[in-house]
């Protein structure tokens, strides 16, 4: 019996978890005006090191990653001062079919609550994380659905690459609508394998003191 | 009702969950031939860009973070193998009261089990986390330590200060001990606000493919 519960926990060694973060990796795409990720081996036991260790260099917005209030708001508060329930707990995943942008029309009907946590997959997951290219035109959430999900009051949103807003238009705007709310912003999830529906979520973000943003962990577990 | 609810949720913003991730900022201590952690401003709202933008560059075992096989066995995988289960789920934190080491005569009695997560106290906690300098003497694992939880089979061991092993001695010993046998590592933890006894663990490195280690957050929430 002991040993049919051993090789019970070893079968599923995701603990029912789908891990929605993008990979990171040298060569993986990032906003043009970020810095790109980097991991070179400072220490190496093929240059007779006695270990091998890496140091990293990478924007704070690279791959899947949160947005403090800092980010846009002068003054505003660093991703340390994230509460942890903003991303741990009930999440809802809305599958959004609009090709350009996540707009109010396509959100109203899914009469989304006050402190809902929102994560919102478009075209862009099956499309954007294929490539190391950084992709101009990916689906983003328009300024109007900004001010819809702010007034709404939603506690945390979440978008499938790399910004809620746009890269053409909408980027500060949307930023500003979000953060403005006081709403928490997680970038860069990979929601290929996510079906719409509800899951616990659970995001965590390094603990980066008054910075503007930071890299996360995100994971999601279907909720029966 | 729906106000005291809101209320209710707001006052628990950490959903019952203690933080034990040291905070990342500049100066922070480092293991002297490793990279400093180190935050810059790519872009700067009050150098008169739209937004504040941070990069970063760190060794990925500054702070609280994880261990995989390469750091220390050549060709051994990297972090993004880690199995979630490994880093969720029950955990003992056992009180270490060894000013130098952990030694195998203070574990045994605590009938340590195959497949268990164990977190180590020491008295690191309260003294090394208080300075930005790089504490030297910090209390570690003994390779002869490491060698025993490696023949019970733990699945996770974790300390609360830079490295399993001594700065002095036991280094690579101790290392090579627990990931040749398969244990996950979890280093740089803070655990002063955590009393020995039963917890949900929590920690999630960053997903760096290939990677020796990575930064993690990490959590803990007493099971009662």
């Amino acid at each position: 019996m002991a040993n049919e519960t051993t090789k019970a926990n070893e079968t599923d060694i995701t603990g029912g978890w789908l891990d929605v973060s993008a990979p990171l990796h040298n060569g993986m795409a990032h906003w043009p005006d970020n810095q790109a990720f980097e991991r070179t081996h400072t220490l190496a036991i093929d240059r007779g090191d006695a270990a091998n260790v890496s140091a990293i260099t990478t924007s704070v917005h690279n791959g899947t990653h949160m947005d403090a209030p800092a980010h846009f708001i002068p003054g505003g508060n660093g991703i340390e001062t994230l509460p942890l329930t903003a991303t741990m707990g009930p999440a809802r995943v809305l599958e959004i079919h609009d090709p350009e942008s996540v707009k109010p029309d396509e959100l109203k009907p899914y009469n989304i609550q006050r402190g809902e946590r929102i994560l919102l997959k478009t075209r862009n997951s099956p499309r954007c994380w294929e490539t190391d290219e950084f992709v101009k035109d990916f689906v983003y959430i328009s300024h109007e659905a900004a001010h819809y999900l702010a007034e709404v009051g939603i506690q945390t949103v979440g978008i499938d690459y790399l910004s809620v807003g746009g890269y053409f238009k909408d980027g500060a705007e949307t930023h500003h609508a979000l953060l403005g709310a006081g709403i928490w912003i997680i970038e860069g999830l990979n929601l290929t394998q996510v079906q719409a529906g509800t899951y616990e979520l659970l995001c965590l973000p390094l603990k980066i003191i008054g910075s503007d943003g930071a890299p996360a962990r995100a994971l999601l577990r279907k909720i029966e």
